[in-house]
């Protein structure tokens, strides 16, 4: 069905939104030569308050919208399928190699930790599917995760309020009793809390180490492909192709802010 | 198809979420003895990034909800659905009597504006359809509608972030350029914000006139059902009959925040 792909097809990554920009972003940052495929399905975000059947099957058409143009591997930036669907896109993608963004996170923060104990930041939904502890404490049943949903941050860094008294005061807010359990790790749990990290090491001080799940996906990205003989011999960073499953108000500045570039075309795909 | 409905049939009331339950509480206030019927449409919200074509079949299938259980009026307690499908209700509903949220707010702001300055503020989607300032002018021409998306608000409120400090500053931000421009009067267009009704009001200061569109639709039930002789005749408020089509993490402790009173028991619905 598929040519095989090779060093030269691009990486596929997909999101239930924009927010799976910050690991596209990692990724160019890590590997300036790939070819980026990104599908963010902005009809149907947000995948974390939907029922496990829904977001599995949401799950199935992100890849196949991913696999009609060839990619040579795809990665997960969605915490939500990645907690919740990742053996559908592996099924779904075989025999290609898949990447998700949780299982990233939480190995990088399970090598870090020197005291184990993890914080864990992210969504409601994130936080109530226990995944990233699970994750976790499968590596290292040892290790103690504790766990905050921070509603405010999505819409705070979609409001570009990365530097803000308002932004300051719901940091504390959230963060100050994880630190007060004695963390020295805190995972950024969601792929839109990049945006506040300046705000976020501020709150947590020096001595937490901060892991970003979408840099820690691609240094894994980097290591996948070197090993297979699969990195890209392009020097000249490629224009990303964007999809989106709708042209959400606002998309352009989301963009410039996740991105610290101006928008190329977008092309509108149907789910 | 339908039984005749009397005055002792419930009013049926929906949304696209949890939102609606400020206008169920309206509702009851103005109208302790009627019995309500609600339905949240929590697997599907939020409505307003969706295209029209899509928010147009899911209010079919939101007055379908309610039209199984005989009520003898609907109200769109949804500003997404008031501005973009509310002929669909009326045909769907047709001949009962269909109250959108958006026209009574916009009709009690122009009958209360002495300045003809109003300031309307809501999600970014009910902004951007311009749906407010649409009925404003339809009624007067002359008035100058002034609007602003707050998009904070409705995460503020989930949050119970009612009386902080981070509310305050981002209300300021949000709402006094609004007051720069000499509005007399400030509609609520999202049914969250009367939550955060009084950082709204300190922040605009007692010159500025608030519309709580929930209350005023509450106003507009009770003149209609009056003069169609349609009062219940009860004097005992009965519960609520909920529905909704998934039940949401802190659902419980968002109904305890909108209604200030324990949640009955829920139906769950499929759409």
């Amino acid at each position: 069905m598929h040519r095989n792909p090779g060093p030269e097809s691009p990486i596929g990554i997909f999101d239930s939104g924009v927010g799976g920009l910050t690991v596209v972003k990692a990724v160019r940052h890590a590997l300036p030569g790939e070819r980026i495929l990104y599908f963010g399905d902005t009809a149907r975000v947000p995948y974390g308050p939907k029922s496990q059947v829904t977001i599995r099957r949401y799950a199935e058409d992100d890849t196949q919208a991913l696999l009609r143009h060839q990619p040579k591997m795809i990665i997960v930036a969605c915490n939500t399928v990645s907690a919740l669907a990742l053996d559908v896109v592996e099924h779904a993608a075989d025999p290609l190699p898949v990447l998700g963004v949780l299982e990233a996170g939480a190995t990088l923060a399970v090598e870090v930790t020197k005291n184990r104990r993890i914080g864990v930041i992210g969504t409601q939904a994130t936080v109530c599917s226990n995944a990233y502890a699970y994750a976790i404490n499968r590596l290292d049943p040892q290790i103690e995760v504790f766990s905050r949903a921070c509603p405010l941050f999505v819409p705070l860094a979609e409001e570009g309020m990365v530097n803000d008294e308002a932004t300051r005061l719901i940091a504390r807010q959230y963060l100050l009793p994880l630190v007060g359990e004695g963390i020295d790790t805190l995972v950024l749990g969601c792929t839109h809390y990049p945006i506040l990290r300046r705000v976020i090491e501020e709150t947590v001080g020096p001595a937490v180490r901060i892991i970003d799940s979408a840099e820690a996906v691609a240094t894994r990205t980097e290591t996948m492909l070197m090993k297979a003989g699969m990195l890209a011999s392009r020097t000249e960073p490629p224009v990303p192709h964007l999809m989106v499953s709708d042209l959400p108000q606002k998309f352009g500045s989301l963009y410039r802010l996740f991105m610290d570039s101006e928008m190329p075309d977008v092309e509108l795909v149907e789910v």
